[in-house]
């Protein structure tokens, strides 16, 4: 998993050299306000508005609530974490998950266009939750990867129907950093009304970067503070994360990241491809799925620390195996001779 | 639809004749402890909560709400009323409507048992929505019936999860008067934590009557009370629905209703199958389901009041029919001979 | 009180013709229109929406959640039926009652704009529930009247703040049926962003009229029609509703029960002024409200149906008188005579 | 104000030190288990929950959705942080927020019992919002300190009148320190029904440790985890806040902190008083309340940073001044110099 360990050595010092410097609180502070400017800049966007928050779900319950109108719905993937693994989060905020059979983890434009077109030509929709937006994660909970193209079909059947975009970006910068994406942070601007560039799972401490795009009145800023409070994700020394995306994305780490994680990642997936291992998913991303027979993953599971996909089988189990922003050659090499020790 | 006519003019007339005595409000008055102890007997309870409340979706909340704690989900059918056509009544209290895949409307209780074994066996079960109760619907919402053993099957897996079972009846007179039913009041208030008899599209103007069996404190009383207040279903002149349910329940005009409506829907079902048409669910209550050609359907559309199921498709529409305690013979007859004449 | 009795007969009678009809459900069909169309007109309005609801209750809750957007607050005078007896409906919803204090049920303009000025000058107000609306009563709680000064004043300063102004017309015809009252239909309909006409105690079985003045668009019109569904609130037969509207404010009713109730109060008023007892607050509408010996309410609650405001005192008991939609010359005759014979 | 740094070295250095460990995610690491053991030995209780938490907010609004059943409400001073400074977060999760008149930000238990009395003699009480518990915090927001007699007597009337009682220690360790105090942490966990630690404003980075005493079942906690999860506030790297609460609580390094701080604190009162400066607020802790001409504010605000206490009156200012974990007898020294440089 990428949440074991604590933060890039790059990023912790930057916390600790900003200690005992005294800020104001709540993201009023100098060093948020850079952070923000740097992040809209690196995203291309000339106006927008960037929160720091805690944590994914907490941000995703937001930005949802944010977007949505009380009683209006969300579209998302059956396996997106929303609909998962949040403990209902957004429906503690009324909002209906409304889970549409996805592809490896993918929401398909034309499957959307369809629920759509049949949602609004039963006579019975009044009654139904409306869906008012679709979230989808990039990179999927499954590893896999939105095209630039496929983004922009979705995007299309949103306005076509009047919804809005919302995009998960948890382990962002594992898709920026992986050979197969063709979607930059400033394609994320212009196509999403949110998004949110991921901390914990990336290099940071914790913390996660909301990006709302656009121009925004000083009323409607106020507006979504006062959400972030009543959410209770307004942290007093907002500067902490502040300073943590200062380094990640401010100063560009995430790059060098995101791709070192994804060329280790991708080495993994083809070593035990060799060893005849079945990946379950194709993923171009940090966290690769494989199935392996039960012996070995019990054997695997006394060395090595990663999670099973669902329960086990009477003979296979299904695993993920993730590199981070902390692995390094080495460990993968010995992740590499474990896997060739094991009874396969 | 059931719902198209006012009430039974036995239940309109007594309103008529309790119109200017001058009852307390709230509930309090003596037509409703009256009403509540018949309901009570009826369904062969020694104790027990039974609350008058004026619409069904409006009961289904409540009642979700009051027998769930916070962050607990309910899991209904795909197909169930709460997961389709409520707008999110459920969700607006925060408790997930977690869809199970059901055959013509019915949860199966070893789909139940082992979804429950899956979902404790995944190790991020404590990240998902846990399922505190189950509801479904008698008759389902496709007019199809549980027996006496499958509702036993499904309390059995209930009880061995710690999950309440909770049993929506808004026609469920048209259950208890089908022939192939076997399933009582008796049996619905021996198994179920909480259930509701409908009045709504059985009779009475508006109204349910929602059972919870078993003894009680004050204080819980009082709160389910408040509860119901909060939810802005607290009628003011609550004898107008109790009086209504005395009639319906209390005095057992609903045995009747429910054989005849469900007789003549009956009749109507063989001569559909006679003239060739496919009923696409099986249905052994008041709600038929059909399969016509789309110009036959036009047609029909011009004289007879129905719901079509789902969006037309290219060729054939999905309609359905529903006799009601306002349908006479006569009325069948002269439906049947619309039938007869269409382009079939 | 007001709402021990049914309905008046000529609204009850409407109801019974229309029994058998068979009409369209969920307020979609002729009456329902028909009547929206006529209230429209009785208010002076080109454009605007008229939902029917069942209660009041519920109706604020609609309208409030309708109103305002998410984490915002609602301002009410302390003694306002959301703040007091409608057990946490508003804020089940997530909005805060903001609570200020008001004289005789009545909030002031002046301490509603100090108020707003001390909240956006204090720089903690971002962490506060923002204020969104004013609830107001007309007439208030307490059977006292709003002038058309005052409301002006009110809706002068909530658009200087960007406030929304709603109205709660519960008793709504006793302010219009009142010498003291200068407001009419046409000016709530002008001075509010919303405001409901009430049935339930104004001589229908139940019910209530939710006024939204203005243009609105269709997506709009849903998105309320959705937001209705769930909170519960949309009767499948909203005829019945509509109907009893159509009586009591399309032909007119209402301006003769407002006017003749509230003549037999204030005669009430002087005869019990005459008798040496003095009213605690200075109604000119149907309630009115005294402070009689413990002795004399305990004797006169034996023939009379009435409530005592708060707890009783060691000596006296504050107690209030209602007259309605019912209430004629004779029991107003019979009430003297019994307050006649009281240990005053 | 005492969220303006960072962390105390100490806690700083543990966090380092562990940042390349790798543990378990969401509080499931053996740090975690052994920080929530030290907590509990240090209240004195043998069993009980210990879960951390973020931020004060986030954690009130958790444990009172924890307490309450749905439609409770929570009694708070009108001053308290959850009825002022939370943008509606209780209300959120539909719980209203009960304010009652406090002197000096405490409760009274015989204000508190007058309350209760008439609340339930009240015959209206069902329809009005039923308290479930009661919140103070300690030390109040004002600075102010509960004796052990005056939390005894609030647990006396929570328990005649059923309520759960809720203590808010955001600045707890700096009522610990205070000489004025009698009221241990075991004394809280014995008359609480749940308290939290404060760690932001005591020497953490970030974080609160949420204390539940008593017994609890395994499915108890599962539906505290899952309710943690669904509000948004369970980090994934829980070890994070653990491990400061280990150094803060566990080591003892509180009662240091709290000791200097408040020591710092009433040095500054004397010498404030000695200036001829009035306290509106006569508080012991390490928050200091004080009322300056505006002339004199504003030349102070130049150089030290404090907070106004609501808005700035035509003459004079209430200000806010806070010692805490990283004052230091220079920087107090520093401040007395400036301030009596100022044109009193």
């Amino acid at each position: 998993m990428d949440y074991g360990r604590g933060a890039r050595p790059e990023i912790l010092n930057r916390i600790c050299s900003l200690n005992m410097q005294g800020l104001s609180g709540y993201g009023e502070d100098e060093i948020s306000k850079a952070s923000r400017k740097k992040i809209l800049e690196e995203c291309g966007l000339h106006e927008g508005m960037v929160f720091f928050l805690v944590g994914g779900t907490q941000t995703n319950a937001i930005a949802i609530d944010w977007l949505l109108r009380p009683a209006e719905g969300v579209i998302a993937a059956d396996s997106g974490h929303i609909n998962v693994h949040e403990s209902g989060a957004i429906e503690s905020d009324g909002h209906k998950v409304i889970p549409l059979g996805a592809k490896d983890g993918r929401l398909d434009a034309d499957d959307l266009r369809e629920y759509l077109s049949e949602f609004f030509a039963d006579p019975t929709w009044p009654h139904m939750v409306v869906p008012g937006m679709v979230y989808i994660s990039q990179p999927t909970e499954l590893g896999t990867l939105y095209t630039l193209s496929q983004l922009k079909a979705l995007r299309k059947v949103c306005d076509d129907f009047g919804l809005k975009l919302y995009i998960d970006g948890a382990r962002l910068i594992y898709a920026l950093g992986s050979p197969e994406n063709n979607v930059t942070l400033q394609d994320l601007a212009a196509l999403a009304d949110a998004f949110y560039i991921g901390g914990t799972k990336c290099g940071t401490l914790f913390g996660e970067a909301l990006v709302i795009p656009g121009p925004y009145t000083d009323r409607e800023r106020t507006r979504l503070f006062s959400l972030i409070k009543r959410h209770g994700a307004l942290l007093a020394k907002g500067w902490l994360t502040a300073a943590q995306f200062d380094v990640l994305i401010g100063e560009g780490l995430y790059k060098k990241i995101g791709k070192e994680a994804v060329a280790l990642a991708l080495k993994l997936k083809a070593e035990m491809q060799f060893l005849g291992l079945h990946p379950f998913i194709d993923s171009h991303t940090n966290q690769q799925f494989f199935i392996l027979p039960n012996k070995a993953a019990r054997q695997l599971a006394r060395t090595v620390s990663f999670d099973t996909w669902g329960a086990p089988g009477p003979t296979h189990t299904r695993i993920r195996l993730v590199t981070d922003w902390a692995t390094t050659p080495d460990t993968l090499n010995q992740l590499l001779a474990t896997l060739h020790r094991l009874p396969l």
